[in-house]
């Protein structure tokens, strides 16, 4: 018999499903897992060969586990500071360690420390009497947010305070009365009530070499304070912003000292300097990482691993485009398994994540992640959604109307709002006379249900901003761009010169020429700067064409695509073979009268 | 406290790397796995909670473990069929039950339900004899493929005999010999040596609802008989053989009565009816299938799980078009985890999976996957091979310089040779006389290494065969069709009628007219049917416009393309600049002159 070959072990303070979900990645990489779990029956328990009964604020029931482990790590951020340094100094390596990790567990270390690096914090206070909350809302303005500094997570210990007198009396009140008498020497936090569009979160992972690396930004949709879906990467997020973001939470981690994944919760604030504002730290894998684990070259728990190993981490691309984690709160169905049938059934591309816990209304349960392209995102969406909700409530559930809705009503005329699917299309034209022809592009487009954007981008009268909407359009995550010009027709061939991405030219026939001066001016383009061409005014083409494009991409979304596009031939052939048939017709018609 | 939630429990018999890679899958599933380990230190034992020591070959162990569980499953198929036949008699869920087993278990009673479903399998008799063999040796022709019924796997009870000199010596009359002395009635199988192309895969997997599903048929190469890599899917397969062989695949499971995950490994037989022939079974996860643990919407361990539980089966597409997987086979290296850091370093798009067992030459101890787009299989190809090769070798390994050969040679003029990447770009012409214009097209595609196809088709000479191209461009692979034409240039138009690929047309001049006539041909389309088309003789352009349009894709072959693409605008850029510089130099020097 051969002993078996096992890496170095890793201990999680913590039983819960953070703590459960990292033992499949540790049986992949072929590391110990261990567990200090609050009880027998906790959620990580099943998953792990070794997991002891400990209690992790005793000191003691810590130093027995942590002998056992070449790391330690946690599930949560409540093992007490005090604890993690005596670990430190017995020469316990605590990751993250004690000083990195207070900022998650307190909330006004954490505001400083992001203001200290100038990242761009709401206004925020600390307040220790009702008094000084008064002040602080009447500076910033009324509501504000009133947290306790320690301890909260999923809305609790969060508090909207509307009005000088919700501030001196009811929960308010007694925060300050708890925070006094337990006598910490702490106020509590005032935030102003941040105007925001909605959540985002930047996750980061570091190692303690240094090297640090970023997931794409997600949108975490939040309900009654609680993530309730994640849509990886945030849809029609403004590339500038998602760059400042992953850039601010790696300057984060990399302050602080962080080891192991760490999410930076954030706002998403329009019209800001930043465009955005940071919430809340986590040092830990995050309900908004969940997508990762489906979604991403490595997932959260995985590099979570290898970053508190010092292992060199892995890719963070998302391996299909998007993904989307949908959160399983308890309801009414106790029994999980019974409904697992029906939810597999429906949703063949769902991907169950089950913390084996029992049910309780609004407890994390599970979650069902989808992954696909960005194409796809709704219904990636109604994927997850609609397993989630099978999971939930047992069964015979009518699918997700609502979210059919929200893609249908996706404005056009100019970028869609955020939070609507990306555009994926930029159709552009000389001159806004140009839209009679254009039209047709756009139709084509939406018969398709293909998302896209439409302006006016002059070459001559507007060069400066043409050629930056050219030089953008990929990173604003656009992936073919049509362009209708009529005359001395430059604008698509400028585009063409500045962009990667394929550029189709629609020649718009003017009074005189019939078009073909729009039609040399766009397709006689010099070696190197293709154009594609299509007919005189045939913008229903160019539209079509574009969708031929994105149908050739090699995935899920392409393959449907492409065959929406043979439905759509076979329904020319039959239109074609119907006015055929009519042209016999009357034809026969006529030569019977004829007769 | 919260009793925690669990499934049903399934018990595995066997504890090497299979039971082990299901165990990540049960514990996001939900479920609980219980493994019947031969020994407390094999693969699989550190993976799940619960791993009794028992002898799969004793009944009494057999039915002690099958006691505690809701259902049983394999790691292997060694287990005895006259104890699994008692186990269901005594109602215990036996899946795979043993009448299907068998099948996998012994290659005779394999071979003859092959050839009574009327699947494509080599020549093969039941020898008895040395005579026997000879018999068939003369029959079928030398050398021929003897085999022991029972027992053999990566290459072990396989013998290639030469001559009737070797069927009358060595290896194989001491198999004859011990055959007989064994008595079991049954005599040696002895196959044609089948001449193929290449190995293949096809995977299913089937619950006793009957449901069943396949993932696409891979390619797996083999060295020294022992699966060395896979590619998935397998890179230029027919598709008709691809159906015909996920049929096949379907067709045993269903009438063998498989439940959980079938491997049916096949010869790819270029020339012969089918254009493939069953080489063997295995009736539980395979080699063949790992790339799907992070390659297909569902993995293979899941979904063996939830076959084994008579759940609805998960969708197996890939989930970013390809991957591929190489084992990790033992070799000096001794300390695989020291190796890690610098495999992870070199690759961190690499998933290695490890299978906790000590390493010894030649021994599977691990896997890498590498998961991406069906355009970057050559680059995945690389990362999975330089990972394993750190791995196995202990670091400072060079790279894989041969797959960078093999990938560069890659013959073009025809449908590329099987095994090299297959062709993105279908380049068409309706004449040879064309490929003057045309070849710069090629050219493009070349420098940015993007594998292709070319061919005349005429519209016009061989009408049937040009719509049987379009009609079937995307479905073996193209996701864009280049055509160049003159004249009364249908090519392009016809095509796009047929396909759902965009089509990027090339007006080729002819002697008369400039090459109006070919443009307005080709440009002119009615609406409904777009050709993208280019500048009279522009085809470089029309490469490079095929290049965009792959590039668009939302996947990182699609990134790196465009990154490609904007090095080479930038080329362009410095060339013009440079043209500029020297027509200045030539000005200011005739200004010079003039002075």
């Amino acid at each position: 018999m051969n002993s078996p070959v096992t890496g170095p072990v890793i201990g999680v303070v913590g039983g819960g499903q953070l703590a459960r979900m990292m033992a499949p990645a540790a049986t992949a990489l072929g590391v110990e897992l261990r567990v200090l779990a609050e009880g027998p029956e906790v959620s990580a328990v099943p998953a792990v060969r070794t997991a002891p009964t400990g209690d992790y604020t005793e000191l003691a029931a810590l130093r027995r586990f942590a002998a056992e482990v070449d790391v330690l790590t946690f599930d949560h951020e409540h093992v007490p500071t005090e604890h993690l340094r005596a670990l430190e100094v017995q020469g316990v390596a605590v990751r993250p360690g004690p000083d990195a990790l207070q900022h998650a567990q307190d909330k006004l270390v954490m505001r400083r420390a992001v203001e200290k690096l100038g990242l761009p914090n709401p206004q925020w206070a600390e307040v220790r009497s009702p008094e000084e909350l008064v002040a602080f809302g009447e500076r910033v303005g009324w509501p504000v947010v009133l947290k306790t500094p320690r301890g909260g997570y999923d809305g609790k210990g969060v508090l909207t305070v509307d009005d000088p007198h919700a501030a001196q009396s009811g929960t308010a009140a007694q925060w300050f009365e708890r925070s006094r008498s337990a006598d910490t020497g702490q106020g509590l936090l005032a935030e102003e009530a941040v105007p925001f569009s909605r959540e985002l979160s930047a996750m980061v992972a570091r190692r303690p070499s240094g090297e640090t690396v970023a997931w794409p930004v997600v949108e975490s949709i939040q309900v009654d304070g609680v993530c309730d879906e994640v849509i990886a990467p945030a849809p029609g997020l403004d590339p500038e912003i998602g760059r400042a973001a992953r850039e601010a939470a790696i300057r984060l981690a990399q302050d602080l000292g962080v080891t192991g994944v760490m999410a930076v919760e954030l706002f998403e604030t329009p019209g800001t300097e930043a465009g955005f504002a940071v919430n809340e730290l986590a040092m830990r894998p995050h309900n908004s990482g969940h997508w990762s684990m489906d979604g991403a070259v490595t997932g959260q728990f995985e590099q979570h691993l290898r970053a508190v190993l010092d292992w060199p981490l892995g890719g963070t691309d998302p391996v299909a485009g998007a993904a989307v984690m949908k959160n399983v709160l308890g309801e009414e169905n106790q029994d999980l398994f019974a409904a697992y049938p029906e939810a597999m059934a429906a949703e063949p591309r769902a991907k169950i994540h089950t913390y084996g816990k029992s049910v309780r209304p609004g407890r994390k349960i599970g979650h069902v992640n989808a992954v696909g392209s960005t194409h796809e995102v709704q219904r990636l969406r109604r994927i997850a959604t609609h397993a989630a909700a099978i999971v939930r409530d047992g069964g015979d559930h009518p699918g997700s109307a609502d979210l059919t809705a929200r893609a249908v009503d996706a404005p056009w005329g100019a970028v869609p709002a955020a939070q609507s699917e990306a555009p994926l299309v930029g159709l552009v034209m000389g001159s806004d006379s140009d839209w009679a022809t254009m039209r047709a592009a756009a139709e084509a487009l939406e018969e398709l249900g293909i998302p896209y954007e439409a302006d006016v981008v002059s070459a001559h009268r507007m060069p400066a901003e043409m050629l930056e909407y050219g030089r953008t359009a990929h990173e604003r995550g656009l992936r073919v761009v049509i362009a209708g010009a009529g005359g001395a027709a430059h604008l698509p061939g400028m585009l063409a010169s500045v962009t990667p991405l394929p550029v189709i030219g629609v020649p718009v026939a003017l009074k005189t020429l019939d078009g073909m001066d729009s039609l040399l001016s766009i397709v006689q383009m010099p070696a190197g700067v293709p154009v594609a061409t299509v007919s005189i005014n045939g913008a229903r083409n160019a539209g079509l064409l574009a969708a031929r494009v994105l149908g050739s991409a090699p995935d899920v979304a392409g393959r449907e695509l492409r065959e929406r596009l043979r439905e759509f031939a076979a329904e020319l052939a039959e239109a074609a073979h119907r006015k055929g048939s009519a042209l016999r017709d009357t034809v026969s018609r006529g030569a019977d009268s004829q007769d």
